[in-house]
This record gives structure tokens, sequence and C-alpha cells, in this order.
């Protein structure tokens, strides 16, 4: 079998999935229900019974999942084993096989995957999807219901491998994507997941420290629940989050200090010179218009693109910074793209844009 | 009609509402359902109808609700016509009405009443209610259903006055309060709610003035929402409600800030002498084990106290900082409350206390 983005017939496809947990396992059903042949290995075979219920081959070790043969092997175990994965399949894994993974962040994952000697075969994958749950028993086909996928790629990848993968989430899965290079997307998840925890957690502690916690605690309404509810979670596994991805969040936190320094300069002296605070209170009236639109259910813009083979990388990541969401792909020698988002009107435009 | 919470007959209260809105509106509603003569002004008379159909008496002017001879006069007009309110009432408010407020500030009120000349005659409360709505029309007897108030006081407060207030909140409304002077409240409240609402604001800035906005707001999940949710609420009222509480939000502001560079120091240098990573995601265990035991419905933990007349301001003070929520009040020469809290064993005391 030759992998070709191109023409691979999908209805021929087959998948493999290293880590039956929530994400792997959702993954693997939906794959399985989509009438996909779908192997799947973990790391203990706990999950097997109820997998091969849901149609899903099970395989007794990851080296025997890597060579296969299949068309995908989604790495879904945790970043922590991704290196001793990676160890025990890089000496099998047929060259056609496309590796790609689902982790949240995308770096270090990549670096890991070139450290083995398999970046030409791989393209990263992110679904944004989970729950408060884990564990097989918790996934289900319906947690990729309406996901957004960011397909990543750097300078080496490969233009029909990611065609394969993008033509797979959307017309297998039938899920959307947007396409952007590694950095970019772990910047982007620094900006909106890990740089928030760590802020949350902030704030849980300035109250654990101050003698009014307790009155705190009494007075406290849906603000502080909201800002602290991220902080609540597995403290371990959000350092560890935060430890994938350091110099984003570093840079990004200080951003924010430096923005409430700002704030508290300028209630601490009025008539000094900091900043303005109703612009401070303003600057975000873009992002309340954007979520005003969504929430009154505009209807979504929609168009197409035609994506060349010698710019596919720089037109997908324009795509992604119009908040252009790919709904479906049309594989010529090009590639068509078909996309929606949220209405972006002059005025709503943000300022960086 | 004599003021005297420790003899007041409560079947004779008659209380007035000044400013009809949502948390007004809420309260002459539960006074009225509760079989207390309600006497309620607005500044325009739409409300009217519907108020008096649900047994509030209204009448034209605030001068002559404050003239009425009520038992205790609320004042839930926003915080910026305080001042004129106090100075048209002033003339003529009987020296038997206890004068109160619901506003989530307490310290520039208690300024603004005693300018007035009438803060022997004040008592602060804040009743933790609210919703998205505002407006008598969004307003109802059941916004208060379990609602916990903050009633205030400074060296100056009235001890009686303050007893009735005490026992009104809990025989007549069926709520419960804390007890806590002007100060702690208002730093308190900035701690929950103030100070929440700025960082939210700077991370919704912080996600605008990204190249990666977009690609943010398509990777965003529930921690980017419920972090940024206050943020979309009206920017000229976060603003408003900061700098009506200048000096404690900024206090707070800089602590969180030094919390997030201490944060970014580290990741910047690991090997570097900043802070243990692991001790700040593990500084909020106790408040993690406090939600826990709360989500968990541990059963709360019951009490009685008696208050003494000489130290009654410091008993409260101590009962709000142990987590006690005031039940019931029964008035001897001293008083009795009752009250209950989240379980604390000591493993889940707060650090601070």
């Amino acid at each position: 079998m030759i992998v070709d983005g191109l023409h691979k017939d999908l209805s021929t496809l087959s998948v493999g999935v290293a880590g039956l947990g929530l994400i792997g396992g959702s993954v693997a059903r939906r794959f399985a229900r989509a009438g996909v042949r779908t192997l799947a290995w973990n790391h203990h075979d706990t999950p097997y019974e109820a997998a091969r219920a849901e149609g899903i081959h099970c395989v007794e070790t990851v080296e025997g999942l890597a060579a296969s043969g299949v068309d995908i092997l989604f790495l879904c175990t945790p970043l922590r084993a991704m290196d001793d994965i990676l160890g025990r399949i890089a000496p099998v894994l047929p060259p056609q096989t496309t590796l790609s993974d689902v982790g949240s962040v995308k770096t270090r994952v990549h670096d890991s995957v070139a450290a083995a000697g398999l970046d030409r075969q791989y393209v990263g994958a992110h679904p944004m999807a989970g729950s408060e749950f884990s564990g097989f028993s918790a996934s289900s086909a319906q947690l990729l219901d309406g996901a957004l996928w960011a397909l990543t790629f750097d300078d080496q990848t490969d233009y029909l491998r990611y065609l394969l993968m993008a033509r797979t989430i959307t017309d297998v899965l039938g899920n959307t994507f947007i396409g952007v290079d590694n950095a970019t997307h772990d910047a982007a998840a620094a900006l909106i997941s890990h740089m928030p925890h760590v802020v949350s957690t902030a704030l849980a502690n300035t109250l654990c420290d101050s003698p009014d916690c307790k009155v705190g605690v009494a007075l406290s309404a849906g603000s502080w629940r909201d800002m602290t509810r991220v902080a609540l979670t597995d403290p371990a596994r959000t350092q560890a989050m935060v430890e994938e991805n350091p110099a984003n969040v570093a840079a990004l936190v200080r951003q924010v200090a430096q923005r409430l320094l700002d704030v508290a300069d300028v209630l601490d002296d009025p008539e000094g010179r900091a900043i303005d605070l109703t612009a401070f209170f303003a600057e975000a009236d873009p992002y309340r218009r954007y979520k005003k639109a969504q929430r009154d259910g505009e209807p979504m813009e929609n168009g197409t693109l035609t994506v060349q083979s010698r710019s596919w990388r720089h037109q997908l990541v324009e795509s992604a910074r119009r908040g252009e969401r790919i709904t479906h792909v049309r594989a010529i020698r090009e590639f068509d793209i078909s996309w929606q988002r949220v209405p972006d009107t002059s005025d709503v435009t943000y300022r960086a844009l």
C-alpha cells in the first residue's frame, strides 16, 4: 500500500491507536463506528473486552501495532511515555504508515519524534475534546461530535501525508480542523489554556494566603467559582502541562503580570502617568463583540480556498489566523478547502489582525 | 416606636426600600411575602404597578419614604446616586429608623453616610445574590433563597440596631449572615470578586493583543471560557466596581502579579533560585480539600456562641474567620447565635488561620 493523501481511497483506510484512554478510546471508537479497520494497543489489557465489543481489534504489543501496516498510527499515550514508545516502534514502523498523536503540546512531541528518526512520517494532531473523567470507560465516539482538530506541521512535514490526515479528519471523522505550525499551536495553547491554569492557581493561592480567606469564601459567588475552577483540578497534572510548554507560558504570564501591575499603578495613583483605566477595561471589546455574535447565533460565514502545494503551510496558517475552520477538503493536485467562521466584519476584527 | 433590637416584636416590623432594581426589588418582595409592611420608592414609577400587585406600598418621593418612620430603610440605589439620596433623606429621617444598604462595597458607603451625619443610625448589609439580569422585572423573592448576607459595622455601630438587623435577616427573611467590619468586608470582596474581574479582563486583553488570537479562540475550551466569562460583562460597570475599592484591589493585583512573575522566573530558569514550582501548585491544597468536602456533601458542622455586648464586634469577626455562617439569633441581654459551616478538621485548616 502506498500512502498518498491525494489518491488514497478512504474506504480502505486503516488506523492504529496506541493508548485507550479518554481521547485514544474516543478516537478508536469513532473510527470503528465509521467502518474503518481500527487496531489498538493499551499498556494494560483492561479495556480490551469492551473495545472488542466496539469492533476494535486489540493487539498485544505496541510493536505489533506499529508493524501492522496501518495507514495512520495515533499515539494517544501520556507525554511522559512518548520517548519509550517511540523507541519501541521506530525499528518496526513501515515507511507507509503516517505517525500522529493527540497531545496538547506539539513542539516537544515533534522533538521526540525527530529524535526517533520518524519526523518525515509525522503529522501532529490535537482534537479539542475532553471531559473531567478519564479512561476508556469514559470514552465515546460522541466525545468528538463537532470537534475541531489542530493539524500541525513544520518545515519537514510531508504534503501528501498532511493531506491524508486532513481528509481523514473531515471525511471519515466528520470533524473540522485548523492547520498551524507546531510553534504557533503551542503559543496559542499556552494563551488559552496553560497560562490561564497558572493564573487560576495564583488566585487560589492568594485566597489561601489571606487572613480573610474564609470571609472571602463566604462572600464568593460565580466570578470566583469560575476563575478558580481549573485550580481545583489535579495540581500535579497542571504542573506537568505547564512544564511541557515553559517558554510560552512564562512569556504570557509575564504579560499578564505587567497588565496587572499597570492597573495597580493607576489605582494607587489615579493622577499619575500610568495607563488609561478606561482603555484597559475596553481593550477586549472586539472579543466581547465576537462572543456576542457567537451567542446571538449569527449564521456562520462560509468560503472556499484553493491551497497550493508550494505554499500550503503559509496558506493554512493564514486561514487559521482569519478564524476559518476547515470543514471539507477536496483533493486535486492542489486541494480546495471549505471553511466556516463566526462572522468578522471590520468592527469586530481583533486589533492585532 | 422605639428601635430596640433586643425587644422589638418582629411581627410589627416595617421596612422601606429605596430603589426597586434587581436586589432592591427582591428584598422588597421577600419582606412583603413575609407579611412585613413594606414601603418602596423608585427613581421612576415604571415598576410601581407590578410592585403594588406584590403588596408593596409605593410612595412618590424618597423623602416621603424616609419620613415614613419605618424601622429599617434599605438604600438599594446605585452607589453613584448615594450622596444625592443621602442629602435628600438626612433632614427627614427619624432617629428611630435604622439605615442600611445592599451595596457590594462598604467603606465608601459608610463614608457617605457619615458625611450626611447618619452613621449612628447605619448598619451596612450586602446580600450574596444576583443574576445576569437587572431591574424589578428580573427580581424575585426567591432570588434570596438561601442567601448569605454580610452585616457590617465599625466602631460607631449601635449594638441594638445591629441586633435588629441580625434578627431581621435570620427570622424574617430566613437567610444567614456573617458579621464583619466594613474594612474586612471590602478586603474580602476585593479578594473574591473585584481583583478576579481585573485578572479576567487582563486575560481577555492578552488574547486580543496576540497575533495568535483567532488560533487561540479556535483551540479554547472550558478553562478559557470560565476564566474570561466575567470579562465579557459590561466593562464600564466592572471599572466602576474596581474604582470603588481601589486600595484593596491594587494590593491584591500586585500580589497576583508577583506570584505570576515568580512562576515565570522558575519556568525560564528551572535551575535558578526562584520558587519551588511544586509548592506553587500545591499551595491551594487546603482550599481544594475544603471544596471537595463541600462537593461531597459533608454534613455541615453546627454550633452556638454567646455574643457579649462589650465584645460583639470582635466575636463576630472571629466567627466569620472560622467560616461560621450565622443561622439564628436569640436575643437576651447578650445574644446567642447558632452557626453552621463546612467541616474544617485540622488538615483542612487554611494556612493563614
